[in-house]
């Protein structure tokens, strides 16, 4: 089998841009909240949409999976070749919480299109990766010939990945059978930027939680009683200025036993990359650089554990002052895990260091949401040769490797699976994933049409089973 | 002149106690929260409506004064004796915000009258007692059979104490001329307990602010760059920690190099009060104590400076989580200060603590609204002998004597108008102050009546200018 002409791909891609990217707007239509209770339903429509879209893309087999949470969307397109290998594509149809009141210019659920450029949440993170997806098998097909793409393709979005994939491990073992396949590609990450692409090797694991402490029974008059009763407000932030010590290392026993440390050639990889501080500074929004002493700032979000407060919040919070002693006080903390931490290990770690820091009088909650474990994948490995082969066509270019510091449920199709796991992911850290004024590039979401294209020929080709 | 007869006082009080506790609800309905600009006109409807009460009342003078923010009250009632000494009472007519959803058992500005107790914000504090002031001094006039008071009486009921009192200062120096008088009587404070009559000596000052830190543009993917930039929510949290030290002393520089420390006397005086550390903290509706070591629980809220975190928000704080780090965090703090602290060189202490804490990266913004300064009462001084004799006859006990860890503006009316300041106040720890169900025991409003109807008799036969 050889691989497809690019003339062919590209100009079936030139072809089709137009009504891809319609349907894309329509789905982005679609707020699939998966934190809010109150978009469920949004989220249950949103993968109803995704099944009818696939079928009418040509998978034979494409199905909403309903999970003891929200609903995740299966697709299944055989080869008919029976050597080719087994790919099953992983994304999510969910989305972070997004409000027009907080600063976007324009409606998150209301697309638009500026200087090449679609702003809606979710145009990044995940939709718009998935749906590359769907023009990229067509384009496959018809530069191909083919009638069935050369790999046996399934895909799997799940609409909980916001929410910390609760229910997604489950999910995996339950239909395992059906799951079965060789190798997995995740489209949820993202490259170094629009000129240098690059493939991601490795995510950061997550656990996040609500801590809730409470102290009087209802506010109380700071005059009164201030200075001689336990205030919860004081309490939280003591917890979160406690969390790490002041070369920035978290504090909490055994937090890095099992870290998996750099290696030399990680830390000269991520050494060579063209980092500039002050343009990452620029799309980190930020006005200064701060993390764990002795590490780059590559090596601290790709590849070093955190601790964050993601939000905190008690007492009075209206115009003005109002002197009370709060009755409690509430804090969403996350932690960022890299390979060898285990989130069951330091969701008991971090329980245990916050019973042991609280004084009496102070009653406390803690309430873990989904955990995520890191993942990292080998650098030599083959299916990555083709996954790097496929994107130097479409981009023209050297394809580098990176790690993402964020999250994905990538360790749990690795570890119940029991398959390599490749991330195919075109964002830009400018995208705005969970931000506001969130977008995809359109020239980039088309070199993602265009890398599927060429990647399932080649995986067919050059797979070693 | 002879004191009044206790029967003639205390029938005139019952033939009149329903139409004075009318009164009374009628202005609890004013929503007079002075923190909230929206609700400055009520603030304004409150001072007109407290002005026609007081002409009603017979108070020759009754005017409403502007100030730079909200109205005060004031009226006058000459004695007509050459001789007799000039009383300025004070009190104020602004309330604390509530609201129901907040855990009120009734709405808080429909007062409800429950078991012998009036429920709604402002009850005890301090529309009860100013207005007991009303019927006392019918009372007063009616037992003695005198037109006009024994006192030259004056009143000044201001609108922004629950705000600092931002504005008050300047008034007492704009309208010095006619708020001259010998001595003032606040009538903004509590007792012991129904069953142990106190007057108080003391109260402590106030300095508050709101300190709002900013770090990225808007908010930000944790686990893009979580751990790598500074997040002000973990900043802001650091500085309330940072507030205290171990031994919960107030770790800003400078912060007690002006304390009045306790005296021996003091300590012995506060000692011999029947304190009940578990009843105390059913009153505080708190479940434990805590604060600066080598102080009792007493000391620690009527004598000793603090550190409060009266609320904070910053960050995601809806349903679920989400892993960002936040654009901005917001602190509200407040200051209890104690004789001989200056709230002015205490905000500058906490400007530049604050200033020195951040790390590169993270801009602030700190507010501080109005302050009070801390006030202290010679327990010697005859004034407060008249005090303790019209309460004694009122509630037929030995009256001791405390202070109050709240705040109030009695230190600007003894600096400004350089007189002796006493305290006359009938609330009780229980009544909820700043909380929700505030309320005023109806049979302590009464004893204020009736004490008032004493005092300005006694005050006029034993005042030794």
């Amino acid at each position: 089998m050889s691989t497809a002409p690019d003339n062919a791909v590209r100009s079936y891609i030139e072809a089709h841009r137009a009504a891809f990217l319609d349907d894309l707007v329509e789905w982005l239509r679609i707020p699939s909240v998966s934190a809010d209770p109150e978009r469920s339903k949004d989220v249950a429509r949103s993968a109803e949409w995704l099944a009818a879209e696939l079928s009418a893309t040509g998978f034979p087999i494409a199905e909403v999976w309903q999970t003891a949470g929200l609903p995740a969307v299966y697709a299944e397109w055989p080869s008919g070749d029976p050597d080719a290998p087994t790919v099953l594509v992983y994304g999510h149809h969910d989305v972070q919480p997004a409000a027009r009141a907080d600063g976007w210019d324009s409606e998150p659920f209301e697309p638009v299109v500026r200087d090449g450029r679609m702003y809606a949440r979710g145009a990044a993170d995940d939709k718009g990766q998935v749906f590359f997806h769907t023009l990229g098998v067509r384009a496959h097909l018809a530069a191909t010939g083919r009638h069935a793409p050369a790999v046996n393709l399934k895909l799997l979005i799940e609409g909980e990945e916001e929410s910390g994939s609760p229910n997604f491990a489950a999910l995996l073992r339950e239909r395992a059978d059906r799951l079965a396949c060789d190798a997995v590609v995740v489209s949820d990450t993202g490259m170094w930027s629009a000129d240098t692409p690059t493939v991601c090797t490795g995510m950061r694991g997550l656990a996040d939680c609500q801590v809730d402490l409470y102290g009087p029974d209802q506010d109380i008059h700071s005059g009164s009683f201030g200075g001689a009763v336990p205030n919860p407000a004081t309490e939280a932030a003591r917890l979160v200025a406690a969390l790490h010590d002041e070369e920035r290392r978290v504090t909490i026993p055994g937090f890095y036993d099992d870290v998996a440390e750099l290696t030399d050639r990680e830390r000269q990889l991520f050494a060579e990359l063209p980092f500039d501080e002050a343009s990452w500074l620029r799309t980190a929004k930020s006005h200064g650089v701060l993390g764990e002493s002795g590490y780059s700032t590559l090596e601290r979000v790709w590849a070093r554990p955190t601790a964050e407060v993601n939000g905190f919040y008690g007492g009075y919070t209206g115009p003005g002052g109002k002197t009370i002693v709060p009755a409690s006080a509430h804090l969403k903390l996350s932690f960022r895990l890299v390979a060898g931490q285990d989130p069951a290990k330091i969701q008991q770690s971090v329980r245990d260091w916050v019973a042991d820091r609280l004084p009496a009088g102070i009653r406390h909650e803690i309430t873990f949401w989904g955990t995520t474990r890191p993942c990292l994948t080998p650098l030599d490995h083959p299916a990555l040769r083709s996954t790097v082969r496929a994107m130097e066509r479409a981009f023209g270019k050297t394809v580098r490797f990176t790690r993402e510091g964020g999250s994905g449920p990538a360790a749990d199709l690795q570890d119940v699976l029991g398959v390599p796991v490749l991330f195919l992911g075109i964002s830009v850290p400018s995208d705005g994933w969970h931000s506001v004024n969130e977008k995809v590039e359109l020239d980039l979401l088309l070199k993602g049409v265009e890398t599927t294209a060429y990647l399932w020929s080649d995986l067919a080709e050059n797979w070693q089973r």
